[in-house]
């Protein structure tokens, strides 16, 4: 299949700090690539790919202190995937918003999966405006704060490549971890008393933005210090995840918010690390309980659950991970998807276009 | 003509707060409602026009605390301009980017008035990205940052209803006026080292956005404070510019930056009010030097032409207002402008019309 894939152009694909989305776009593409497809892929010019690379900016935006505003080159970008897309037979898109008005002339073999959060007041009514643009979810629980009648193509969890994180049968740290940010809708605080109530030592292991700072000073230094238990290790790079993860008896995900997905809960199935996460967002779709984790409703039951770790096999925890959110599966599901887009021409059609008729069954 | 007008939606037209873009969009539509042309107004639901409202928006966004993105809305609004694109002669958007990629089909009877600033890095590539899209500027020295290739299709100054502000023969403060936002860009310590140098009264009238807010404590009200000559009197309203400004002695404009047209000097010329500028941006094209004003380069050159002011000849100064900067002339220059649109009927293939070959003269 020749497939465009439209990046967002913060960072680069995969992302050299963070950027969850631009990571699975890169994921995606490079398994594309290594099932022979011819694959095209829209992102920054420092992107690094197998792909055909289109360079829609010198470096990713957010790493270029003269950028002010980043629509100028998503629009330009854009752009240029409209002049292009008779090239294609699908494109997906990774951006949220900018190209459903400019895509209507070829809406059919398009997909725009939908990285972030639904529930804002101003995306609600969005997507239903525009019935003829198919979307994709990573989540069945993102797609609730929307209405009925949105064209949805489907959902597609996220996927790792299988070897990105390796598989730890003993864990050697007898701590729980913490990854991610400091933010409020991550609860770090929970994360803080879950560790003192069981008793066990915790790794946080994360970044604080500069508009968390107030929180991190005012909130969570404070905790830290409060409790001699409880280690701050700062930002790890990606080459430490699976040391810092696979060492863990468990990693905590006490979230507070609508998570669409949580890269990081895969993450940690995949070093056979069990996770102990709160019921919110995708959690309950992505955790087994019971089997790869605890989905927990309160931080006593969190603190009863790590005392269950010991009882999970690590090896179904990697299992899990193998069965449901490898690079693989996800590229397996988006193929299917495109193939089922009312744009996207059959390959009975494109037989029968290689003999006859080619003008009737050509796309919309 | 069947002309529409699409405005930003951070605020309403007119504005109910500061907007300059949705103040020229509001005064535009409702002098081409009073030529007798049959205009539609695309804008925030709580906008006041004789024009056809289409309300893209409840409220102006940035009155609407539940906001997050303004984004989405100005792309539900540019999907509804697309689909009823054909009901229009002539397509005028007031917003700066989102549309380019959308209005392909018919851009040709569409212009863009550029309403900011262009010497952003990311804007110098991007009109030159869209070749076939018109756009107009506010100055010509708004234009300097771009490259030669844009597609202009005129310039055209912004202009106020005649009677907005009254003619002041009879300045009765004895004072000098800066009016507009306390910020590094428009410099009123300049303001008052001009004044205390010519050792006449100051009075500030203007607001202190938060993020001005470090500027106004750190380095401004100091200033004022070891000023006694100097008095800041907050923001004030619409209907009290007229007094503020034409009791004024003279208006001070010493800006620091390319400012693409700055409203408050044509408010100050229909007040009768000489302005002192300095030559940065339009400032050039808009003060006549020596009949409707000063420009000037420095703070020294400003303070003698506080000296010089009294031999101004106020009704000049109004007369300069009614010949350049009436929303009457800006109109015409719009009109003109629409005519000569490549995708815009000339009358005459519209006589045509009405008798037989129709088809052929279609807009593209």
């Amino acid at each position: 299949m020749k497939i465009a894939q439209i990046a967002p152009l913060a960072e680069s694909c995969p992302p050299k700090l963070y950027g969850g989305t631009e990571r699975i776009v890169s994921y995606l593409t490079e398994e594309l690539v290594d099932q022979g497809h011819d694959v095209t892929l829209f992102a920054s010019g420092d992107s690094i790919t197998r792909a055909d690379l289109v360079a829609c900016a010198d470096v990713g935006l957010r790493l270029n202190p003269h950028v002010v505003d980043p629509i100028p080159h998503h629009v330009m970008m854009l752009e240029q995937v409209r002049q292009r897309a008779h090239e294609f037979d699908v494109i997906h898109f990774h951006i949220n918003i900018l190209q459903f008005p400019i895509i209507h002339q070829f809406a059919g073999k398009t997909v725009t999966t939908l990285h972030g959060r639904l529930d804002l007041p101003e995306l609600i009514p969005f997507y239903s405006t525009f019935p003829n643009v198919p979307v994709s979810s990573i989540s069945y629980n993102q797609r609730e704060p929307l209405p009925k009648n949105v064209n949805w193509a489907g959902n597609v969890y996220h996927g790792l490549p299988r070897d990105l994180l390796s598989f730890s049968s003993q864990p050697k740290g007898g701590y729980l971890a913490f990854l991610g940010r400091i933010s409020p809708e991550k609860r770090p605080d929970r994360a803080i008393e879950i560790a003192a109530r069981a008793g066990i030592p915790l790794k946080i292991a994360a970044k604080v933005d500069k508009y968390d700072q107030a929180y991190w000073d005012e909130k969570i230094e404070p905790m830290i210090r409060a409790h001699p238990n409880v280690e701050y290790i700062g930002e790890i790079a990606e080459h430490q995840k699976a040391r810092f993860i696979g060492d863990a008896l468990g990693l905590l995900f006490p979230i507070d918010w609508p998570e669409p997905f949580g890269l990081v809960m895969i993450e940690s199935l995949a070093c056979g690390t069990p996770v102990i996460a709160f019921r919110s967002g995708s959690v309950p779709e992505v955790i087994d309980n019971g089997v790869s984790g605890f989905v927990v409703n309160s931080v006593e039951e969190a603190a009863k659950a790590v005392s269950k770790l010991s009882g999970i096999d690590r090896p179904a925890v990697r299992e899990a991970f193998e069965n449901r959110f490898t690079v693989e599966r996800m590229s397996r599901d988006y193929l299917k998807m495109y193939a089922g887009l009312p744009g996207v021409r059959r390959s009975s059609e494109i037989r029968t276009m290689n003999g006859a008729e080619i003008g009737f069954h050509l796309p919309v």
